[in-house]
């Protein structure tokens, strides 16, 4: 069970003292509170863990702090939107704001190669007015005989560089929990430069030691990639993990499945999904065009596949996009062939506008009147 | 071999005529000559079939008749764009173009069930200006204990309400050759009222007998829908049949593939592959939002997927969007539980339309400047 | 409903004729009557259909001739095990009995080229006592310019040969409902020299016009090739066609699933579902192995793939095996790389002896003591 | 390239260090000895890593010592056959030989609830001469809100429980590294009263950081459960990092794929792969029948359909067998439903025989006569 308080009263007034005793008089019953913090405004809730199910609504209801108290279904306990029962609030990450209404590109390296390429990305970026990125150190491969990434050992110059050029979010895979350690401490040693949202990749999907890991940490929000052969409500499940933990700053991104009916797509677009997942969750969508696509196939209209497949996600209210540039795809030690080229990056933005602009126009036709909704 | 005349030659001019005797006087080859009228332009071409692969394509090019001469691969011999080497001119019918640039929704019935609401559909397409529909007479389900259309019986009211409300084509599935036979009876018995697009279903997607009766008339253009189970390559070989009969006048629909990996969607929605029928061949590409998604459930921001879905095929470029009314969805005989209410009629129209001018746009910015393209 | 009837009961006598005039006597109900002649015994059925749902089972259960009354459920109402209730009698074709215990092998051709071919083969299966082949006339190719089979021009010389050597069943694909006509007219001219069991091919599996016009014919049974991108509902739900015409003379055949979760075989093997399909209808099961496998790989065990899963198949229960054979691989007009040699043949027909020999020997051990069971 | 040693051959021999010493002669190149101790024989071999591309073979050929040269290709490196290059020798532990030639069943819990359980299991076993059992401690569920093993708590008396009864291997999945470490103390504690086989479940088939962990020790065997959703190509891929640690000995499990086309079975049985996988590897293979089928359905012959599936992993030559047994499957906190009980032991036992028997029978019958072949 979920009491959502009301929106300025505080967490320690004495109202609220008494309703957690209240909850936690019921035999096996225990509490947590949880703040969530978003841009226009923040949200107090206490959860209500062990046997709540015989426990009546009706006496929470009656506090004067309550807003709403919502009974949580079994799935998707922590990340469920409970039938519409609670709202996505986001979170704030190093002073951006991430949620269901946000919009952030994340252009960068599929991997991070030579130190010039990194700063050519991030300087290009902060050209165009940009604070996020990707820069991939640990790579998992396919076989272990292709290259791995380069490590902790290129953290310092990305983080060095990331705060030279103002990028304050840098989405990073880990593999290991002991990546974790590295990230923390190089960026403790670059004097916080910037920020990293730690992303779990689709092979690592159900790989739930890790997914603990990211989870029992709060400091640094999560990006969790749907694993590619299992079905949505798995991969949801899944990301429980995450949540369950206690970090509740998750991101779900979207990356394409695997089945050869998308060919000749590398993996079969799954951007339909974008409404879906903000439906059944509380999580900001990101959605990742060029490991869906995989290739750079152009459109007799003169527009790249991978361009066509991010209109597609962000018309339909994608919050964040992953996408690969690199300045010298010839020198990328993975995943060359689908990166975007630095030329490209104007154009993409462009286009990402358009879809965005579009986005919000429709959602402004929706919400007129805003008497009746 | 495809040799594509200029412009303005007529096709029995001599020089055309000394052109086809050329191609003819190598053994095992003859010629057919295909005149597809599009909107601002025709374009002649002559087909040399048989033993072409020896055939130089030199002495052709020197006719001054000859704009371009393409060698055509053994893949999607005649719906293909042979690496871009032919263009996609599309097709008028009944006043309608239809083309890889055009753009028409076809909002209807799933399912004709009472000529009211045949009749209430039409109307409402009319007062918002709209000349396409789909109407189904002929229902290939499941289980043949199920509603399986009224057939025939049903055709002459529904092309009678069609000319009454200036309806210029309806998207009607067969699944039987007699079914052209019956439709075209009842056409001509209503004066041509209107015109009908025939629709070969999913399940009929390699049923390569109906494919064939299809594409040997060529007074109905063909709206083929992709196989369910099949890759993209080959429902695109399945469409070679239509086309290798003689009929040209083709349209692919793309309506979501079957696997769980879509869930909680009916199908998985396929429609980024839109700009990757737009590039193999020369078809305009149709999206069917409902079937795809298959269920009326909306996204937290207000709006049902099912329009989220279809803004997604649009702003990447779809030129039909084929889509289930009904007026009481509650009285519909076959999946009802999809259809669009008529309250939503204007405000699918509204967000159609701002995905269209999207996708414009987006054209725009690519087109700009011409000269370098 | 189903009223099964005793053994004995002549389906003329007095008894049962009341009993249908008692079923008729309900509102919109009325009655079909179906005699099943199997191997050793033979059943007969009063089908009660209409509003059956609120007629009481009881008053004829009371008739001194009946067995038993089974509910039907929608699902599978005619060929359907519904729960166990109705036993699976088989069939007798020809001289050939096929039901869910009899075993038979269709060794043959995948396409008929030349009357040489089809004399060698049938010559081969004769010396070794087989009675049941292949031969397909009627080829559905996945592109229109690839060899289509002979068609009827080859029924002649197939019918006589089969007739020469014994052959009582070919497995015979059709596309189209004249190919039905041909093929009765060709065995008729042949003097009824041999039997045709129709094949639906899997591209064919939810063409319903074809599946009707299979089963409204009782001359012919009909082996029904599971669809290729649907579940095992779906093509269960597909079979019902057949059976809801009036033709219960069906196998149902396991040819594996079109993913590529199953490479490097051609198709997944599907044999696993040998005993689903045994236990939720009562339908005949066969399996494809060349079709699954695809090609010629060798296990280092000395036994080639298609070896191993036809006696994965056998093993489980499969009633029927149709495997390709060729004299001369390098002439076959298509799906050559799998056929078998004719010198495999021998080796092939043992190993299958062993493998259906294992099952009859799984067998026994549960059926011991049939007093427990 | 990998340099086969012959049989009688001293690996410290003088021979043998020239022919090491020529072969790191070359630049860039390394060389590793491993010893492979099969159970009827031993074989050493001389890996030599870098830059072998350009090394020719004739050199070492001409070597005494030398049995074979084989150029490794990039696929598959360690664990593969080389087009048959090399054999597959299997491995010792703890007493038990596991080859492509070996036959072993593991009947086991699930997930180990309670000592008395694993007492009446284990004791089950011994009465019926096995060695061989499979039991889990580490759970990996979908939910984090399901129980997830008893984990290291149960360790001792579990190993204390398989001295007892003589229980040579446990296959016991892990999750994390960690576990590696409890599980080899527990061993030393309880006087490595048996053995265990460490099993990565098909969720971390793409763990690849699990993977290197269990491939750098070789202390004990590994079996590694093929990926759900993921081609098998990919799954040996993986399999390859816990090769390319050191560790040889691997056994690979298929456990059926997940996509719907498998229903009603849990999962798409995939035994079809067998002969598959040891074409292409040198691993043994294990069968999971009860994860695939994942209920306890009964055909009309009275068989389960887990007993059918695992027949056909057998008769088409699985090595190893993974099956969920329970003394009280309503007492299991995972997977219950598809537990087979206590009385099937010994039908399940003979059932396995009679498969095993007739593959044995398949086989002799390819070997006669050797001269041939």
């Amino acid at each position: 069970m979920i009491i959502v308080l009301k929106a300025d009263v505080e967490a320690d007034s004495p109202e609220v003292q008494r309703l957690i005793q209240t909850a936690e008089s019921y035999p096996d019953v225990h509490t947590q509170l949880h703040r969530i913090q978003g841009a226009t405004r923040s949200v107090t809730e206490v959860y209500l863990l062990g046997s709540t199910g015989v426990i009546p609504t009706e006496p929470f209801q009656e506090f004067a702090c309550v807003e709403r108290v919502v009974r949580v279904t079994e799935k998707y306990r922590s990340i469920g939107r409970h039938s519409g029962g609670l709202d996505a609030v986001g979170f704030e990450y190093n002073g951006v704001h991430v949620s269901q209404d946000s919009f952030h590109p994340f252009p960068g390296l599929c991997a991070v190669d030579r130190r010039e390429n990194v700063e050519e990305m991030f300087r290009a970026l902060h050209e165009r007015g940009l604070k996020t990125s990707r820069a991939g150190a640990y790579k998992p491969r396919t076989s272990p005989y292709d290259f791995q990434g380069h490590g902790a050992a290129c953290l310092p110059y990305v983080f060095e560089l990331a705060g030279k050029y103002d990028i304050r979010i840098i989405a990073m895979e880990v593999t290991h929990e002991s990546h974790l350690e590295e990230i923390q401490k190089a960026l403790a040693e670059s004097g916080q430069a910037t920020g990293v949202m730690l992303q779990i990749g689709t092979r690592n999907a159900q790989n739930f030691e890790l997914l603990k890991a990211v989870g029992q940490q709060t400091e640094l929000p999560v990006l969790f990639k749907r694993g590619m052969g299992i079905t949505l409500e798995e991969s949801l499940n899944a990301c429980e993990y995450v949540a369950s933990g206690g970090n509740r700053r998750i991101v779900f991104c979207l990356r394409g499945m695997k089945t050869n009916l998308g060919d000749p797509h590398r993996n079969f677009v799954d951007f339909g999904h974008v409404p879906v997942v903000k439906r059944l969750t509380r999580l900001p969508v990101c959605i990742d065009p060029s490991h869906s696509v995989g290739r750079r196939s152009m459109a007799p209209d003169g527009l790249l596949d991978v361009f066509h497949v991010t209109a597609q996600g962000v018309i339909a209210g994608a919050n964040l996009v992953l996408v690969d540039f690199h300045p010298h795809p010839e020198e990328a030690l993975c995943d060359g062939p689908q990166a975007l080229l630095m030329e490209e990056l104007a154009p993409f933005l462009e286009d990402l506008s358009i879809a965005r602009e579009a986005y919000e126009q429709r959602l402004r036709r929706v919400a007129v009147p805003p008497a009746e909704s």
